[in-house]
């Protein structure tokens, strides 16, 4: 269902209802940009590494739509999906600041693809429903009580003014005067001065709350050129009822503001289950686009989306693992679909409601990078992936739940791209530390070629990851010959530097001073307000995983560990 | 004419024929942002400043829809106009990086504005016209040469491969030998290999093309997973003929992707003049998006902009001389227009040719903040006043020429938004150094209030323009009292650090170390390149314009300083 800024507010309740009652909420977001011109992801970034590049470089953009699938098992095994598009847009509040969401970066190359892709930008620009974090909404809304506050406790002595408009206030001050003596409190019409330029308007609110600190009350009324101050003479009861018309009106135009915010704020706070595919970067839209700013270090990130999204689940960690990887070389999301509705897979039957996309219809013609679609699709691996996970249990599982404890070892492991040696970015505990005993940096003029660092090795085959035109790490073939290497790598005239891997990484730590709060924040356990949560399935927490026996019997704080096993090492 | 990308090429050459004929081409802009948060216009600014200030903050914007109306004057004194609105976008061209233009922000109150006038971003985002700088667009050129000369010249020992990369390459040669064995020259059927990764195509180029380095010619050819490498066993004749044909297709993207930069490239090389209403950002952003990064200083920015667009004229800085001042007291574009079409003023008859919106039509809906519809408007605003100036002029002049000497006080005076006693930016001479004897910086604690202030100057009245919560700039309302004021500051005790306006500045200029260029860049003369098409209508030279009549008769480098009476200073 697409939801706009006209339908949002009716369709909320029943959003809301869907997120609190659903199982699981499959996501996907379309951004209007991706990556920074100078963001380079490499194969031996660390994951704070990572974390810190994409939060320093690639945040400015607008996660413009979102995708969200409620999906709700049924007894038999069946599901329910009620697919959501959101088009979303940052939009002015008042006056008040509320910092960094007012500004979005466009890239050309995003805004290419989704323009070939059909994508609507009138749905976001002039529909998008309007979204704040909850600390803008709070300072909003102290500004707002703040401020009325002392529009009705405060008065200000007028500043001093001359010529022309001390001629314009005599004239407004006898005006307002005459109305005054010639008005009763019970008969109160009100007195609609001349339209004038704003700092006209400015000093009359001066003068006449200067003179009439109680009686007066005003009002600017009309637009454009039209535009003037109306003065009513009240009394102190209708005084206050006025003001709190007035606060009430900015605080409901604040939950109209707040929009889509409402709908993540929701899934937080029921801690609901999100399934993404290759979901890394919309997370952390969905942290920093409608929660709060993204924190500097790596393990306070951590530790905010365990708080904020108690369980995550990436498919494309579940499809990467030996369960799936065999019959699923290729593991991009239209690509993982294919497999999974092929006949290797069991299928479930899937209903979407009426007045929902029908998805499965014969004759749909939906694209992939359609948020809604996406997330659909996305929602429906997992489904297919879970029921198979749940066949492969010895006894098998029949209907798996997604609260399923089998499902645990996959439980807030995201994927990383482009980093062979590091299957997952693990929310859930300790990093997997890759071996990169067989890496090195190397230095050197920048007249060199492929051909120049591969004479260093010979006869050693390698990889070459380019850094500048005069830096490269590099990666043994074979790392059995690491040993012999290393030796030869002392012994002669290079004419480059080599540094190992492992002492380069301690210098970059040293000088991008990474290192003390990373180390220093990684002591801190981690939180989770939301655990309570993930408790298991009645009558499941015997079964076992073939293959995956060890890891499924432990406990969770160990499962995330020992499930490591799940995921192949990839070389590089 | 609504211009986007589908119709421009078949479009350009009858609008390069416009330009190159017209008489003179009134501009407006649309943008996805103005000004960023930190963006301060100060009453006190100097002209250079603000040009700093524009450019290192607000230029980050993308001017998304281009209002371009050419007008031709007709003997009789009517006028043709042709009125253009181009939708505008960068788009990625190749790989090839060409620099900021990738990546423009979007502000949430412009989009919000742009949106509520109906704006079709659909247009901008998946139908607008591509631009170029010349730097980037050689830049690019240089890289498609290079590329193919290295393609043609190069080869490339292949990189050393192992396991199934080795046993996939081991076929592949297989494969192509044999296809060089069983083929003659004169029979050339291509060979279609297998699909296969990217890293897989890489290794087959180098593998084919080291042993068939000038008989083997190879293509990708295929989408997505199709995608393959094509092997033709050719003559050297055939090569260097596919190679060319190869060449010439990407220099044609090329000029398809330089798009409307042709336009105002064009509009730079003829020398046109150019009429703006309010035109600064307009004007910057038509050098910085389409011609080239704004230069650091402001002497150089003039230096640039008189170089591109020798002939510039502010409708806004026009109607704000005593000429007009008096009739129109507001000049934003929808009052101009409605003071000068109303009977205080000749009207001038506008003909718009078929296939251009009539803008002049009794039906026409055309609202403000449609660049098409502004620029035309802005157009015919000078027109009429350009017109009336001539009917000022002893003798009258009926139909004034756009290229008039009488117009000559005037050109390449630009708006300056809120600085009141500058009338204007200069570019066609020195600037317009303003008395400010009368203005105070004044430091204080941050609890001080505008009470705290007045006391200080107790009993002159100020107007106070607040830096942040403990600083303020104050000027004097009556300059008179300056003396009096300086006596009083050096006497009591202030409670505040007061310092007169020209030590500030100093101050100023040199922590921002803004002063030394500046100073050395006014030195140099500022080049004109068309300043030949500046020459005046024959039997026009001898007319004088009643009250300016010092001005006009003075020769053009003098003119631009003595036309400074022209406009009247504002206090503040």
């Amino acid at each position: 269902m697409e939801i706009v800024r006209s339908n949002f507010q009716s369709q909320l309740p029943s959003i809301l209802e869907d997120v609190r009652r659903c199982d699981f909420i499959s996501i996907d977001g379309e951004f209007t940009g991706i990556s920074k011109a100078d963001f380079k992801a490499r194969p031996f970034d660390t994951v704070p590494e990572r974390y810190t590049k994409l939060r320093q470089g690639n945040m400015d953009y607008l996660m413009c739509q979102v995708g969200l699938c409620m999906f709700f098992q049924q007894p038999d095994g069946d599901y329910l999906a009620k697919p959501y598009k959101f088009y979303v847009t940052p939009q002015t509040f008042g006056h008040t600041d509320h910092g960094k969401s007012f500004e979005f970066t466009c890239q050309a190359s995003s805004m290419n693809f989704l323009a070939s892709h059909g994508f609507d930008f009138n749905k976001v620009f002039c529909q998008g429903i309007s979204y704040l974090r909850p600390s803008a909404e709070s300072k909003i809304r102290d500004t707002i009580m703040e401020k009325e506050e002392k529009r009705s406790t405060v008065t200000e002595t007028p500043i001093a003014v001359k010529g022309e408009d001390k001629k314009f206030i005599n004239g407004v001050m006898k005006k307002v005067e005459e109305y005054f003596s010639s008005t009763t409190e019970d008969d109160v019409q009100p007195l609609d001065l001349e339209p004038c330029s704003p700092f006209r308007r400015k000093i009359t609110y001066q003068y006449v709350r200067f003179k009439y600190p109680v009686e007066a009350y005003m009002e600017s009324v009309g637009e454009g050129r039209e535009k003037h101050i109306q003065v009513s003479k009240i009394n102190t009861e209708t005084r206050k009822a006025k003001e709190q018309a007035v606060i009430n009106k900015k605080l409901e135009d604040l939950q109209v503001a707040v929009g889509f915010s409402h709908v993540i704020k929701e899934i937080s706070s029921k801690g609901k289950m999100l399934v993404g595919h290759n979901m890394l970067l919309d997370l952390m839209y969905f942290v920093s686009q409608f929660m709060a700013e993204l924190p500097e270090t790596y393990e306070e990130f951590k530790a905010m989306v365990t708080e904020l999204f108690p369980r995550l689940l990436d498919t494309k960690v579940i499809s990467s693992t030996y369960l799936f990887k065999e019959d699923i070389p290729h593991t991009s999301l239209d690509e993982l679909i294919k497999a999974l509705t092929s006949s290797l897979y069991q299928q479930i039957n899937i209903v979407i409601p009426e007045g929902f996309p029908d998805y499965e219809a014969p004759d749909c013609k939906m694209e992939f990078h359609d948020a809604g679609y996406d997330a659909y699709t996305t929602g429906k691996c997992f489904a297919i992936m879970a029921h198979t996970i749940g066949l492969k249990a010895t006894p098998p599982v029949q209907n798996l739940a997604s609260n399923s404890k089998l499902l645990t070892p996959f439980i807030n492991k995201i994927y990383l791209n482009r980093i062979q040696d590091i299957p997952y970015m693990n929310l859930a505990g300790p990093e997997v530390l890759p071996d990169r005993e067989h890496l090195y940096y190397l230095s050197f003029p920048n007249t060199w070629t492929r051909q120049d660092i591969n004479q260093v090795f010979f006869p050693s085959l390698i990889y070459v990851t380019w850094i500048d035109n005069s830096s490269a790490m590099v990666s043994l073939q074979e790392r059995s010959e690491n040993a012999q290497v290393k030796k030869l790598l002392s012994a002669s005239t290079l004419g480059c530097v080599v540094v190992p891997y492992a002492e380069w990484h301690k210098q970059q730590l040293k000088s991008q001073s990474l290192s003390p709060k990373y180390e220093q924040a990684s002591k801190q356990a981690v939180k989770r307000k939301h655990s309570g949560t993930e408790s298991s399935t009645p009558g499941e927490s015997d079964v076992k995983l073939v293959k995956v026996t060890k890891e499924s019997e432990t406990a969770a704080a160990q499962t995330s560990l020992k499930a490591d096993k799940l995921f192949q090492e990839s070389n590089w």
